[in-house]
């Protein structure tokens, strides 16, 4: 059955989701309730956020910390973080701190430059499409009058419109390439708005505009973060050491494509977290920031160290694309806050906060990489996040954690050795020990009350009796246990489970037995003789087998894992143990 | 006063939230209200999701989407999507459902090789060290028993450990390169976690380990999605100029960075929306994706076309190294509930499924691109966006939305149309339209009721004639307005607005005065007189000013506007319009 469906994006809410949830789960109310979960109970703001793409049926929740102690440029920041992954605002916070001290992140923004093109196909002379370019530059700014009239009021505009002939790379192609300042907005919407607006003035009849869009390639829009200090103030306990080790790892980072591409990630770590935080858009982010990594031809680092008369400094420079006004910026009501917590930065201050939040990751992965390894807080994350989902209590944590520190977290042995702590430790009876049994079956009378069950305590030994005498042969129980069903039933013996309560074999009456003995002594001596007798004849002859009623056929072994369960169930049954 | 904080890790949220509020929001109440707003009533779950990263406060909501109708290898799902970009799951929706009747998405898996590196310095001979490694590689192999143990179980583990040469890029750094399968873990703490039990045993006197980390560079964990069609199923008005536009569209973002920046940027939009909807990493995902659009040397786009025999064909190889076991993927609930609608993929699905989930946001971009751009969509959901914050009703959305049809819209322009749709139109009363004045004035007499003030319609009429009498020169008032005070006043009369209801500067006396004329008709005939005298006067000597006893020195521009308010003001107050 088909599963294709038509007008979806028409269908309420409610009604996308009934149509997930009864084609694609296998049920459909968990999916629904777990879905309604995440819902917000003020309407009016959970219509905001469903407006904001299509087809929402919930929140996905991504967790927003806060990173303290960020002196940038003499001020102090708390900075806002979203990211799905541990650690990440942990390094900050602790390299926000550390630097702190030393005078903190300087940070510079070198460029403001944002860049859009109009791709077009011109078949004709080269001359004369300079000229017509020429001759019509004015009227391509004049085009976007009524959509640069706010922004050139704020400072911003088209900087400058280029006329690119890339025919040496494609056949006719050439590019109208134009720079932009957008002030405080990330300028997206603006200038693919100029774009379009400049496109339709220069098309012509031998002019075909291919697109017009943005760039998301930004060499221009940059910034840059540094902290320094001298090496004897990094805090460590060999500092000349550490910061050679360091200068080291940023070296490989350089000239390595395998680590520049994992050292780039983790400071988009940081950065990410504040772009996502802010409203921005961090899938731009990524792609101006790696396309910037690759520019020189060979991907490489995005932060440089060195180490000069004893100083050691450690810098970053990235394009950064971002806004503080508009898009979700002001839209997103957590976005809004994040912003306000910083103090409500123009957008070059938040470029600046940014590359810092990269820069302190970015510092952080490279001290643990380079002395301890990553992994240690990596794992500890890791393990906090696997307890919590199984719910475990502070004692099962501290337990656990102390178990791990030095094994391997893996999702596996965690949730193996949660469980073996949960699972209460059997005592299980030693019915071979005489004085053990003897001891706890005297302190029973027969007024004593079974925990569950019919029985009292007499007819309780009588039946622990009866069973072992079947044991050795000297009570005929007329039943036959198939090899089938033996199969089935005797591996239960091996492990490590009691008897349930309120098992019962049909073989065993309703009703439990008339009492064969005139006093609970009498029973217990009883008891105690059948189980010498029991050892003694299966000593005689140690491979016999002796069908139990149950379990079928039983040897030695096996009858002694048979009875130390059912004297184990029946002294519970009395309290005993 | 500083802002610096120690031990902030350790503070309880509330007291974090506290800390927070305090110092870095003007309305600490406001704040923490916003932030709680956010917090999932069900503690419990909220603990799970505060946990996943440190010094949680809240939790930010991502929408979460879902894109029906894809059809992958002849097999159907929803794809779920989380991003903040507006356009993007609808995009992903209608692609998938235009290419759903074309036989869907075709994809493979090309590789799953995922790798690490241990890097390190050694100074000694070469040969020595290739000894060294040859005698102890089954060692390394064997020092990571204990951790490859159950990825072994499931196919996985360490594929291969190669020694390299690295000494023409930096003096003394060699690796070890080591290669993983990981089956359906994303596989970061494990190969981590492998390759420092690796580092450890490697490591002796000669051998100084600098670090030991996986590679988000990930070029042999590959996958390919394409789909194909006739030219003439395109669906387009003329598929054949669709076609080759599309085409160019394409070859231009392989041979122009610019460009190619861009382009891949709209494939991870579609790809990231899957990565955070299945609790992966979009870093990890998104650094080995534009390395590898670099891997030439020169950035390019990661999905090429075709157009061979009448057949169109477009395709993506694209690294993505991802779980769906592991990490966050089954902590999340909404991870888990993701992998859930779609079957519980395997890894090699998912990445099958996300590589879908690029191609179509691609193919929608390059349509809307070059056909008729991309802000007509974009701005349809911005507009929207910014009526949702501003609290827009339906007819209110709808007006708006039809008047920005052929408008550009900015955050400003859409609260500025507003705000003018929300304030009622002021009818302005044409004092100098004497039928009009006469008409409506005769409609009065002494039992009409004012809806304000204390005045009965006679000495209403009677007012307005005295204070045209203070124009025409003709009743003296004893008063004097500073050019300070004068200065902030007269520019009221430059705006849209009325005089405010109770409005009554110094100069009235508190009760109205008593009647000059015996009736309401003698009135009128006064106040016309009056404004004829008015006209005239100003007429005669056109660059004249009379000082206004609140407004101060009026010219006659200035009288009319003070007349147009204050006859409005009056007539309003007796129902008159």
């Amino acid at each position: 059955m088909t599963k294709n469906i038509s007008g979806f994006s028409k269908l309420s809410k409610e009604e996308k989701i009934d149509w997930l949830s009864n084609n694609f789960f296998q049920n459909p109310t968990d999916a629904v309730n777990i879905i309604k979960q995440y819902w917000n109970e003020n309407q009016a703001l959970q219509n905001l956020h469903d407006d904001f793409i299509e087809n929402t049926i919930t929140n996905f929740y991504m967790p927003f910390g806060i990173a303290p102690n960020f002196l940038i440029n003499g001020k102090e920041y708390v900075v806002p973080m979203v990211t799905e992954e541990s650690s990440v605002v942990a390094a900050a916070s602790l390299v926000a701190k550390f630097w702190s001290t030393k005078g903190g992140f300087k940070t510079t923004v070198l460029g403001t430059k944002k860049i859009g093109q109009v791709h077009f196909m011109f078949a004709g002379k080269k001359a004369d499409l300079e000229k017509y370019f020429q001759e019509n530059k004015t009227e391509l700014f004049a085009a976007t009058a009524s959509i640069t009239k706010n922004m050139e009021k704020r400072g911003g505009g088209i900087l400058d419109i280029e006329l690119i002939d890339k025919t040496d790379k494609l056949a006719n192609y050439y590019q109208l390439h134009i720079t932009f300042e957008t002030k405080d907005s990330m300028g997206a919407n603006f200038i693919n708005s100029c774009l379009e607006a400049i496109a339709n003035k220069f098309r012509n009849d031998e002019i075909e505009i291919v697109m017009s869009i943005l760039s998301n390639f930004v060499p221009e829009c940059l910034v840059r973060a540094e902290v320094s200090c001298k090496i004897e103030d990094l805090g460590v306990e060999n500092p000349q050491k550490f910061a050679e080790k360091f200068y080291q790892a940023v070296k490989i980072a350089e000239i390595e494509p395998y680590r520049a591409v994992t050292h780039n990630k983790g400071i988009m770590n940081g950065i990410d977290a504040v772009v996502l935080a802010t409203g921005n858009d961090f899938r731009a982010i990524e792609a101006g920031a790696h396309a910037f990594a690759s520019r020189s031809g060979k991907y490489t680092s995005l932060s440089h160290c060195t180490i000069d008369n004893g100083i050691f400094t450690f810098w970053i420079e990235i394009p950064l694309a971002v806004g503080t006004v508009g898009g979700l910026t002001s839209l997103h009501p957590m976005a809004k806050m994040s912003l306000e917590m910083m103090q409500n930065p123009t957008a070059k201050e938040l470029m600046q906060i940014m590359a810092a939040a990269g820069l302190a990751q970015n510092f952080a992965a490279l001290r643990a990489l380079t002395t301890k390894g990553i992994q240690h807080g990596h794992m500890k994350m890791h393990l906090q996040n696997i307890l919590n989902q199984l719910g475990a209590t502070k004692n099962e944590k501290n337990t656990l954690i102390e178990f791990f520190k030095n094994q391997t977290v893996s999702h596996a042995a965690v949730v193996s050795k949660f469980n073996e702590l949960r699972t209460p430790k059997i005592t299980w009876v030693d019915f071979l020990d005489e004085s053990f049994i003897r001891q706890k079956l005297e302190s029973l009378s027969l007024d004593s009350k079974p925990i569950f069950g019919l029985m009292n305590a007499q007819q309780m030994i009588e039946h622990l009796s009866a069973i072992t005498k079947i044991a050795n042969g000297n009570w005929q129980v007329d039943v036959f246990v198939s090899d089938e069903k033996s199969a089935t039933r005797k591996p239960f013996l091996d492990t490590e489970n009691e008897l349930e309560i309120g098992f019962k074999p049909n073989l065993l009456a309703e009703e439990p037995n008339p009492l064969q003995f005139e006093s609970i002594e009498k029973a217990i001596d009883d008891l105690i003789f059948q189980v010498q007798l029991f050892v003694s004849n299966f000593n005689e002859n140690p491979t016999k087998t002796v069908v139990h009623p149950f379990f079928g056929e039983l040897d030695f072994d096996y009858w002694k894992k048979f009875q130390t369960k059912h004297f184990t169930h029946h002294f519970k049954q009395f309290g005993l143990i």
